[in-house]
């Protein structure tokens, strides 16, 4: 059956999804709440989105139009929050850059994404004049001077800024499929690719946190997930929903952290295990005391044991979130049953290190045969590649056809995840595609090993890598960064790998010491590969 | 800037949204959680699923398929929640149908949507029946007997269900535009109009309702509001997102509310004024202590202060919001302000008697001029008609071109309320088109003279509507229905209105006795109307 005609989407009924509809509904119904805080500023829900009209009206002033890409090299400050909205209400994308890449990577960015502007922070400014030398593409550059950083730069944002219409009449996407953001994996092999999101997969996936983190109005959020990484997440844009305030922190430092926690009332903060890390290792100097329970998502790796209890002590309830790029960040979640809270701190623990189920936004996940495109048994053994279907996967990469297709092929995005699906649904992930070693013609999944390796109450860190062997073709190769203070030998790590894991699993090498991370925290395998290799 | 083709929509990136997306994964992540109560009955989200399944693969049997209407007689029992997943499974809309209408009314349903089967509760089969003899369609009719009413009927619905397949391969919507359901409005004047929801806005109303209630995981929902009524707002889908608890209630009478609420731990339930007057009119046989504060969501008319102080007292936080039928439900909310609650009483009851601003799931709200389509100035004294823009906003009317060109006009769906704009931005509705009297040339809002006449003690409702006079051409009546062994007398009432409002707007007459009201609780003011005209 067909409908008539009238029946058609129209501009009563149809109106694309849009991030942008949370601010201008927030700046409508709560001008005067706190918005952002950074530092000395405040800026309330009326300011913020005077600030990001602005904005827009001053990029529509340089020619920035629908499909163009405005980049930011910036920190978590309030510019990086203004850009997720002066940008997209231009029409135009968001290029928000990876601070902590070297001159060559910002360059490739600069000219495959073909940026017309760069907000930049003045502390970036060498990286991105050393990076402009190398590029081809002249984007115009303003450059931020933050107020709460060391001086140096003439600040150029504020004053160009200000020169705005705080009442520039922005507009709507024409269509949801519109492009809001590119977001740059960290490309470990080859180029790295350029991930587009859409105004309709921006909206769902930040509505989606609203649903998952059940904060209520007004949550208090701090920035120690960079803003360049899927977009913060998007909680950029979640925060609004609900008329929150955004705590900007230029660093992750601990005492700045605990502050903020004890001093504007956080309730909720996202990172990768370093993060909490970091809040771990602070000082008795550092360290506040906080009345509130906090919430923290971590991804990126299964949070061990002794970190959860350790958090639950310090005030954290810690939720384990899964994903990738390609799908606005956590599309997975290890939703959690209140019958778990009964079980012993280990049996916690294990259930918690599960990447979990799909998030509410996310239409289907599933554990395939790359192969054959089946789904493997939920048995909690047969591994699989992780597969996402849905409004939260990626529009495509740009400029980049070979490897969209190749991505979407059989229509599911394939993650390059190795996981197996428990039999409650769960999955957990076992590896990526190239971190798997095949000893023997047997697969070890390297983050098994890993995970034995946690349990070691001397390990603070560590990776395990194929090492090549003439006898077995691969062998595990433990890298093992200890807790300060602590001390273990390689005989005494390799017995303790053995006592919870086949002996064909267990490392025969420990090699001790610091472990190279990317920006985000995640340990580089890639350069600990090169070691072995080298 | 157009997109390269590989950027397209595909199954990998885009999916229908859906509603029947949140049971699926409900089922799959929580199937043991405690889906609905129903007197003895428990289902948990693996019953709730096998049993939607089961009906699909039962109205599949009947050759039901995409685009049929199938029809519910059914007081909110749990064959109506398994309506709303298993008609639209088969890919089918779910024509909910008040079951406090008239047998015409029913028949007029009956042939207008044209629905291929009937689901009645038994003790609604002679309305049913009565029905079909006038009606010219002839849908196959299944009878439901529940198990918590009188007997006399025998169940057809159970057998039936037991002989579908738990496992049937249910479709997803091809499309989000699909239809899902069929709502008529209640035609006070001319025949009663078909509103049809897609899965789009269902999905998106359903979220909303999610993000406005903040009830975190696991809420506990009574089914006070009828599930007919705009599909139960939506929170037959709702509840499923966050793997919550269906509470279903054959009947609003005050003991079962106060068991359900003390024995079951109820945390939310909605419905019009006339619910909280139930709550509050039950005696202390029927009350029943308990330690949860309940969220009550009440629409229809705002909540006077006396009923929101009474509320408040036992144990209710009441939230106020405003829709139509053409607009899924609650599209508006009277979002709180914290700093409100400092205010004294009658001050948050003016605040919280206006209706409010757009839902998250709205894309625009406005007041505007229907001639001219401009908006209203935010003054709070100048009229226009509630205009409505977005997503939640419904496909058009079944088989009625002419009435959905009208309704859409300008590219806003008019809602034929009338209000006001305060500086705010919260809108206040003044009165319905048709309610407004025209006395001496000067408008008067019958809703004002109703607020005026509800803060009298004595007062327990009352409707204003015009009376026909030779010099004024209108002037106010007004009928009142007092509180059980309160008095006034007609003069009392006219010398207190005066005292709050101008003399040109204050009732000249009281009528005393008891007020028709409609199966959702209204003042049916079209019967008064009549009264006057007689």
């Amino acid at each position: 059956m067909t409908d008539p005609d009238f029946l058609r989407p129209r501009p009563a009924n149809h109106q694309p999804l849009t991030p942008l509809s949370f601010l201008d509904r927030a700046a409508a119904v709560f001008p005067d709440r706190l918005a952002v805080i950074h530092g000395d500023q405040r800026f309330s829900y009326r300011d913020l989105m005077a600030r990001s009209r602005r904005l827009a009206s001053r990029l529509a002033g340089e020619g920035i139009g629908k499909g163009d890409v405005v980049a930011a090299l910036l920190f978590n400050t309030p510019p990086m929050l203004e850009a997720h909205y002066g940008v997209p209400m231009t029409g135009a994308i968001l290029n928000a850059i990876n601070t902590r890449l070297d001159a060559a990577g910002v360059a490739f960015i600069l000219d495959h994404g073909g940026a017309k502007l760069v907000i930049a922070d003045a502390e970036l400014m060498p990286l991105l004049e050393e990076a402009l030398a190398l590029a081809t593409n002249r984007p115009k550059v303003i450059c931020y001077a933050d107020p709460t950083a060391p001086g140096g730069r003439e600040d150029g944002y504020e004053p160009w800024l200000a020169g705005g219409d705080p009442d520039h009449a922005w507009s709507w996407p024409d269509d949801e499929w519109q492009s809001i953001a590119l977001n740059y994996t960290s490309g470990t092999t080859g180029d790295p690719k350029g991930v587009l999101y859409h105004h309709r997969g921006a909206a769902l996936l930040a509505t989606g946190n609203i649903v998952h983190a059940a904060q209520g109005m007004h949550p208090v959020y701090l920035w120690t997930l960079p803003m360049f990484h899927c977009n913060g997440w998007c909680f950029p844009w979640a925060v609004s929903i609900v008329a929150g305030t955004h705590v900007c922190l230029r660093a992750v430092r601990p005492g700045p952290i605990f502050d903020a926690i004890a001093d504007h009332g956080v309730t909720m903060l996202c990172g990768a295990p370093i993060v909490m890390s970091t809040i771990l290792a602070a000082s008795p100097e550092e360290k506040r005391d906080f009345p509130q329970r906090v919430t923290f998502w971590t991804a990126a790796a299964p949070p061990p044991e002794t970190v959860l209890a350790a958090m639950a002590e310090a005030g954290f309830e810690v939720t384990h979130v899964y994903g990738l790029t390609e799908v606005y960040g956590p599309a997975v979640v290890n939703e959690w049953h209140d019958e778990w809270n009964a079980l012993p701190a280990p049996e916690r623990a294990r259930l918690k290190s599960r990447q979990g189920v799909r998030y509410q936004a996310l239409e289907a996940l599933d554990v395939m045969d790359p192969e054959t495109m089946t789904p493997v048994p939920a048995d909690g053994e047969t591994m699989g590649e992780v597969m996402f279907r849905g409004n939260v996967v990626m529009k495509g990469y740009h400029a980049n056809p070979s490897a969209t297709e190749k991505a979407f092929a059989g229509g599911w995005f394939h993650s390059g995840d190795l996981a197996v699906r428990h039999p409650d649904g769960y999955i957990q992930l076992k590896d990526r595609s190239k971190d798997i070693i095949i000893s023997g013609g047997e697969n070890i999944s390297s983050i098994e090993v890993e995970e034995a390796l946690y349990r070691h109450p001397a390990v603070a860190l560590c990776a395990v890598v194929a090492k090549p062997d003439e006898k077995w073709g691969e062998t595990p190769l433990a890298f093992v960064e200890l807790r300060p203070g602590a001390q273990a030998s390689e005989a005494e790590i390799v017995a303790f790998v053995r006592e919870h894991l086949a002996h064909f699993k267990c490392p025969r090498e420990v090699v001790f010491g610091e472990l190279p991370k990317t920006s985000t925290g995640k340990i580089q395998k890639f350069e600990l590969r090169k070691r072995v290799a080298g």
